[in-house]
C-alpha cells in the first residue's frame, strides 16, 4: 500500500522536525518563533487560498492548499492535537447531515 | 481496511452531495451560492481556527479544523482540483527541505 | 464645521453604546460576547472586503469597508486604544517613506 | 485647524504616490503588483490585527491597525472608491441602530 494518508505522514514529519536546529529546518524555526507566528502563517495562507480561488488560479490554489495544510498541521502539533482527533470530528459530523443539522453545527 | 484517507472519503462525499437539492444539503447549497460564498466560508473558518489556537481552545481548534478542511475540500471541488493533486504537491515539497529551499517556496 | 473625522465620531458612539443593554445595541452585545467574538468579526469582515475587491464589487467593498472599520474601532475600544494613538502611528510612518524604510516597518 | 481627517490625508498621499517610480515608493510598487497583491496584504494585516488583539498586545494592535488602514485605503484607490463614499455608508448606518436593524445589515 503506497500512501494511505498523506497528512498523517506529513504530521509525523512535522513532529520529527520539531527538535531539529531551527536554522536547519523551517518547521523547527516556526515552533521556535512561537504560537502567534504559527497562527499568523495559518491565517495568511488561508487568505492566499481565498484569493487563488477567486482568481480561478488552479495551480496557485493547489500550492496555497499545500501551504495551508502544512501550517494547519503545525498548529495541531503546537496545540497537542493529533490528526486522528480531527478525523473523528469529521466522522462524527458525517453521521449527521442536511440543513436541519446545520444550526446544530455538525453540518456536512 | 478501515479508513485509509478521511479527506479522500470526505471529498467523494462532497462530490456526491453537490447535485442534491440545495434545501436538503448544506454542501449543495454552498455550491449553489457560488464561489464567492465558498471563498468567504474558507476564510472565515481559518479566522476561527486562528482564534481558537490563540485561545489554546483545543476542542475549539479540533472543530474549526474540521470546518476548515471541509470548506477547503469544497473549494477544491469548485475549482476542479482533486486531493491527489494536493498530495502530489505536498510530496514534491517534502522532497526538498530546509531553510535554503524556503526562499524557493517549497519549504518543508 | 460639519464632520471633521467620521471615525472619531463613530468611536465616540461605540464608547457610548458600550454600556447599553446588550439586547438593545449590537455594539453592546459585541462587547458582552467578548474579545474572541470581536476578533472573529474583525477577521471575517476583512475576508469579505478581500473578496469584494477581487470581484470588483464596488458597492460591496464600500459596505464591507464600513463593517471592517466599525469592528476595528470596536477592537480598539476593547483594547483601550484611542483613534489618536493610531493617527499618531500613521503620522510617524508618513514621516518616513520609500522602500528603504520598508524593511524597518514604517513604510508608506 | 491641525488635522481634521487623518485618513483623508493618507488617501490623498496614496493617490499622489501611485504614479511614482515603483522602486522609490512602496505604494507605487503595490499598485504595480496589482489587485491580488493588494487584497493579500489587506487580508494579512487583518490577520495580524486579530492576533495582536488576542494577545492583548496594545502597541502591536496600534501598529497593525495603521498597516490595515493603509492597505484598506490602497484597496479603495485600486477600486476607485473615495473615503467620502465610505463615510456616507457609515452615516447611513448610524441613522439606523439596534438589533432589529442588524438583520437588515446596517447595524450600528
Amino acid at each position: 500500500m503506497s500512501d494511505p494518508s498523506p497528512l498523517k505522514r506529513l504530521y509525523a514529519k512535522i513532529l520529527a522536525s520539531r527538535t531539529l536546529p531551527p536554522d536547519q529546518s523551517y518547521t523547527a524555526s516556526l515552533f521556535q518563533r512561537g504560537r502567534p507566528r504559527i497562527a499568523q502563517k495559518l491565517g495568511e495562507e488561508a487568505v492566499e487560498a481565498v484569493i487563488a480561488l477567486m482568481r480561478d488560479d488552479v495551480p496557485g490554489l493547489v500550492g496555497e492548499s499545500a501551504d495551508l495544510l502544512y501550517h494547519l498541521l503545525v498548529a495541531w502539533a503546537e496545540a497537542g492535537i493529533t490528526p486522528e482527533q480531527v478525523w473523528a470530528e469529521l466522522a462524527r459530523r458525517e453521521g449527521t447531515s442536511g440543513l436541519a443539522e446545520k444550526a446544530a453545527r455538525p453540518h456536512f
